[in-house]
């Protein structure tokens, strides 16, 4: 298989997070955002939506979206699991996956896309233009910031997001809460569960990946 | 376990619509989001971030998102499975998933919550009021309308959305299509894979759960 990833942007890093933790290594493409790669012929061809992650499978099945690569991936390599050990596990893990991706990664692509100049007209990934709504770049720091506070929360009662084991859900949010000082906004000194647990996953290889 | 559903909101259905295709009978308590029944305190106190489906299992663990819902279910009682058979069907599944949420439910969600006056103050779902953002309801129906085209596309190729069986992407979207009626938006004549998808899961008895 081939992965086309960019080493700049949050959703690629996701993948290569899941791929690092499997201990697979695959076949990698460097397509650069900053350069407007992805929205060339020649990537369009590999992906019509205009986006990385993006993995090529052997028998030419295009997968995208983080969790389309983390469910084949666990799949094929079901250690370490990334996506819960049982059925309650597994429910928590897709469970905080879809909260961080919601109330924390799209409030902080909306902050971002929609006021930063680098995204003029691009507010919105894929193969479509878009101007930026800076309203929405205001709502989208509020409920960044509402985000920080209820990982916070979560993580004072569990070790990790679904519970007691590393997950999918941490890799979403790890890098999801460090992008976020491309809008300036880190996470508060007195969030000391959330320190601990982000230098815990600081210290896995997987996150120099 | 206690499913917590409203019958007139599009993410509950998905999660009945599971429930149903598993054959499962699940004790079921109506929160009317019309009345804001998902905003008092005696619901809070189930789920703080005051949104249906929930399902609270027996031993008190609470299971928000239909994301978490369906992993939970699916590893419960596989049959018939919803996430896909094997490696490179679960990737689809999962990854047809994500883009329908955030290319179809997202975007049809932005143009009801951001115009309709029944939303004044209540863009966001969730326990803190949002102001409305008119160009943001604007943006929405551009995209619903480019992602009925990306279904149309798709459905030309397989006849279910991640290839040859009926899965938890194809509940999502046919909810979600349904649903874009509240912002005055159908499945244009000329669609016609769509068409047929849809009659096809009209008539599956978990379309009328």
């Amino acid at each position: 298989m081939i992965f086309f990833d960019c080493s700049t942007a949050p959703n690629p890093r996701r993948a290569r997070m899941v791929l690092a933790e499997k201990g697979l290594r695959v076949e990698t493409r460097e397509i650069s955002i900053a350069g407007g790669e992805q929205l060339r012929p020649e990537f369009r061809a590999i992906n019509p939506q205009a986006m990385v992650p993006a993995l090529v499978l052997d028998d030419g099945t295009l997968l995208t979206e983080n969790l389309g690569i983390a469910a084949y991936l666990e799949a094929l390599e079901p250690e370490p699991p990334l996506l819960g050990r049982d059925a309650r596990e597994k429910g928590l893990v897709m469970m905080w996956s879809a909260i961080v991706e919601q109330q924390g990664g799209l409030p902080i692509a909306e902050a971002l896309r929609n006021a930063h100049p680098a995204f003029e007209n691009r507010a919105v990934p894929g193969p479509v233009d878009c101007p930026q709504i800076p309203q929405l770049a205001e709502r989208g720091r509020m409920r960044a910031l509402a985000f920080l506070d209820l990982l916070e929360t979560r993580l004072r009662e569990t070790p990790y997001l679904a519970g007691e084991i590393f997950s999918f859900a941490d890799i979403t949010a790890y890098v999801f809460v460090d992008f976020a000082r491309v809008i300036k906004m880190r996470v508060p000194e007195a969030h000391e569960a959330t320190r601990d647990w982000q230098a815990r996953i600081a210290a896995r290889p997987s996150a120099s990946a």
